[in-house]
């Protein structure tokens, strides 16, 4: 008899799983569970669908060649054979037999197996809030929820949305809504900012500005603790009062589905998820396990990693097709890479935030760069703001995030420096990095390369100060007395700060520094600014030189303050 | 008396080295020489220039913040003496001395340093053919020749250019001329493809094909024998006959200038180039070198590397400039990045074309996969075509290059093989290699993943068959009787192709190959064919299973197929 391989769940991680073994063994008999009618979707792709981006549900579901993956596809295109609207009740891996239950007709069977794959996926964690219950309340977990959300709103059905969780899901949802639909949009977190732990507080609010231009609120630091109506969704109730809302959208992360393989005894992470080791193998060789329901570990500090991310699932699930086949093929610890659109903008990273990374136990420090994506001399460009998270003691990288109008660069920009998270890179990696020039796709000192000259230069301590949060700090206090505020931009462009301000404002070119610099007080702690943060570093050498005592550079200068939303 | 350092050449490397040393050490004294009156340029903006995006030679020489780099600028905001019209004739290197003259004057003098940077760059590799001395034959070497071309267009004084050379600057003036300017333009290549070296002929030829779609002439295996004219050229004459111009621009590679060095005795190589190591030091450990006159070494095979690229320079200055201040700096082995903007679409790569790995004695093959370059159901995307270049013996990653529409996208996915080539990357490196996913961004097995998994198929003998070209032989050569060439689309999708070539084009869509494999002969070779490869492999697995012999996957499908321009 053939070998027979089951996967459980048939979403992203137990197609690929499936398929890869069935190419590689031919001879194979492999079966595919779900207990969903809807299986082999992008997921992911569900914001773009509600926003009418992808205008049919079946768009997630078909091939790059317009071919839908239903139960006919996998068994004539792909041979496997799929059993949907099926659940997986129990797995006896003493006779190696999954139990199953169709859930259309409720008869129960079981099936043999010699080796067997849990991709079981994760499922929205609930909030348990009163109300959640609701008619037009959803948590997006899957296809019917996308669908359900997409024809009320082509009925017209909403006009006011609250999204609550400012994660990837939350912010393209709170986008799809505001940006295609005109539904007037709030984003309710319980975290102060947007993308929390993925990226730093001024990352995020220059997204969250960006949003908020395109005309969605935030409610940051906010807990939700009801919603109300009468059937449907009326009101979400946060500290701050009650928001109006016909169509509430909970999207608070997800919890790894492991109960089947718990139950089994298969080796789970306390914190939730199935352990598997770098071959996706669990803790039983004849059972592997990826995707959103598993846990890898960090390329940054070798932690337990849950990244519940359809390309995760993907490429891991073509290593378990072929160490299925008998391979031994390895999946690498992963850094965390992400991106997300937000309306005219992109935000990535991998690796660490700088806030991850302090929590983790690293003495880390960062970097915020805002330079051109190319040449600037190049007449289309954008400009691209990074931060670069470093470790103090040995200038190790932890981390890269970023964001630019110019998404494609953007995410360039990161994939090049998640390529080299697992070598465990340091500054002097980055800061060379061999990305490719052309006046039209890089700078000849490329903004990558540059924010890793940043980091080595406020680690050797000769760039010294701070990005536009603490400038708006200092800002506030300006009438302390303590600061001087000194532009070192030409004239024409720190004048009209000068008129705005005359008692705060300063102007000293940095080129005349040398000769004027008996004007600029001794007393005062300068705290510098120029458009970017390139000359003000400048400034601040030549400051430092001539004995001025406590020189503050704006890194980011003027733009970054600007992105930030520093009144000003 | 402070530290004098002294650097030779002040176009790209030598205004880094100088600022990046005055910027660590405020106290020593730097001057920088230069024999042209215009420096510190972005010599690869000239296409630009000339093309009209860029508007006034001076952006080329201008920060970011429009400050043009003058002798004031460098005085007065980098601290660093420039004297320009100076050429240093001789390097004393028993008395630390530099003999300068002054081209202004013929004024003759002498310069102590206690360090020596040498960034003489690289001058345009002559042709000396007969009548390349006429009036309107250029060789781009400097921002003067710039300025000449751009004034003759702006006059209308030409019509009809021809490029010598089709690299990256022949191939981006030919698109100056052609795109902004209207003039008809021919590119003579004496190698048989563009880009010879860099990329395969299959991406070559696709890009060539863009190109003469927006109106540029090509004449490729062909030298240039003379340039005919009567003061100013009319006629460049090749094997082919005589093409008509009354523009010439000779692009043919640049010569490392390192006579100074060869005369004070450094070490230089034997193909031209001065010798550093990882400290970007010289034989001797006072004098550093870099740029365009240095040779580095390959991250691929450790063989020497002439790398002449605006980057690489302003890269290996701020190393120079470390080191020079006393720092352990290094410069890592370079894989050549490179990438160009041709009209509407964008050519890139990193380490080695399979030419150039076979002529470096690897035991390579490659694999070529089109593929859109984000989720494919995200409306706005572009079909990627991606070549990698692997060594058989033990899997390396010898290379990548690729050929895209989203310029952005195409740089971005090289550059993420680029940071990992001195790792000496597997193709598990890249077939894992964490691509930030998002459905604006990528695919959740992305492009630049797919095209590992595609080279590991191949390798293991799942995936066989053939790319584009050779295709085109076998179409060529269909009434031979020996091949059947066997659409594996849905019917809709061959249907043209049955009714147009009803004796060669057979159709069974993959689905149906398993009830309908004994239509299918076994006398002759089947070359499958789909869209873009990818059922043509699963088609090309089945049917290997059933016992066929002979099976060849077309690997790229009609995509490529009509990219490269066979003519079906």
């Amino acid at each position: 008899m053939s070998e027979h391989v089951v996967v459980i769940g048939a979403v992203a991680l137990g197609p690929k799983a499936a398929c890869r073994f069935k190419r590689i063994r031919q001879d194979a008999k492999v079966t595919l569970i779900d207990r969903d009618d809807i299986f082999s979707y992008g997921g992911c792709g569900i914001p773009y669908y509600v926003s009418g981006d992808v205008s049919e549900s079946n768009q997630l579901r078909t091939t790059a060649f317009h071919m839908v993956r239903d139960e006919p596809f996998f068994r004539d295109i792909k041979g496997v054979d799929v059993l949907s609207s099926t659940e997986a009740t129990q797995i006896d891996r003493v006779n190696k037999q999954v139990h199953i239950k169709n859930l259309r007709t409720g008869e129960e069977s079981v099936l043999s197996y010699d080796q067997l794959v849990i991709g079981t996926g994760a499922t929205p964690r609930k909030l348990n809030l009163p109300g959640e219950d609701l008619e037009n309340v959803y948590y997006v977990g899957n296809m019917h929820d996308a669908e359900k959300i997409k024809q009320g709103i082509t009925e017209g059905r909403y006009s006011k949305a609250v999204v609550v969780g400012a994660g990837f899901i939350g912010l393209e949802m709170a986008e799809a809504f505001s940006d295609m639909w005109g539904i007037e949009t709030t984003v309710v977190e319980i975290f102060d900012q947007i993308l929390p732990r993925m990226c730093s507080p001024v990352l995020a609010k220059m997204g969250q500005k960006h949003m908020e231009e395109q005309g969605v609120t935030f409610k940051l630091g906010q807990t939700v603790s009801a919603i109300i109506g009468d059937g449907k969704a009326e009101k979400v109730v946060i500290a701050d009062g009650e928001i109006e809302a016909d169509l509430v959208i909970i999207s608070a992360g997800v919890i790894p589905n492991d109960k089947l393989a718990r139950e089994c005894g298969l080796a789970c992470s306390e914190r939730g998820g199935i352990l598997v080791d770098e071959t996706m193998r669990t803790s039983d060789p004849l059972i592997f396990s990826g995707g959103d329901c598993a846990i890898i570990k960090n390329a940054v500090d070798g932690s337990p990693l849950f990244l519940p991310m359809g390309s995760m699932a993907n490429r891991q699930g073509r290593v378990i097709g072929g160490n299925l086949a008998g391979r031994n093929e390895k999946f690498p610890p992963a850094a965390g890479s992400w991106c997300v659109k937000i309306f005219e903008k992109a935000m990535a990273g991998t690796g660490m935030s700088l806030g991850a990374a302090k929590q983790a136990g690293f003495d880390a420090i960062s970097v915020t760069l805002i330079m051109a994506d190319r040449a600037h001399f190049y007449p289309e460009k954008d400009m691209m703001s990074l931060e670069l998270v470093v470790d103090k003691s040995n200038r190790r990288v932890l981390g890269i995030q970023g964001l630019s109008a110019g998404g494609d660069a953007m995410v360039g920009r990161i994939n090049a420096v998640a390529a080299i998270m697992k070598f465990q890179p340091t500054i002097e990696d980055v800061s060379n990095l061999e990305v490719a020039y052309s006046p039209p796709f890089a700078s000849a000192m490329d903004v990558l390369n540059s924010v890793a000259n940043m980091a080595d230069n406020a680690l050797a301590g000769m760039n010294h100060g701070h990005g536009p949060d603490t400038f708006a700090q200092l800002w506030t206090d300006r009438d302390s007395g303590q600061y001087c505020f000194l532009d070192v931009r030409e004239n024409a462009d720190a004048e009209p700060f000068l008129k705005k301000y005359p008692e705060h404002w300063h102007n000293v070119p940095q080129g005349e520094i040398m000769r004027r610099h008996e004007e600029i007080p001794r007393d005062k702690k300068l705290v510098l600014v120029c458009n970017t943060g390139g000359r003000s570093y400048e400034a601040q050498i030549m400051l430092d030189a001539l004995g001025f005592e406590e020189v503050l550079n704006t890194q980011g200068g003027m733009a970054m303050i600007k992105a930030y939303g520093v009144d000003i």
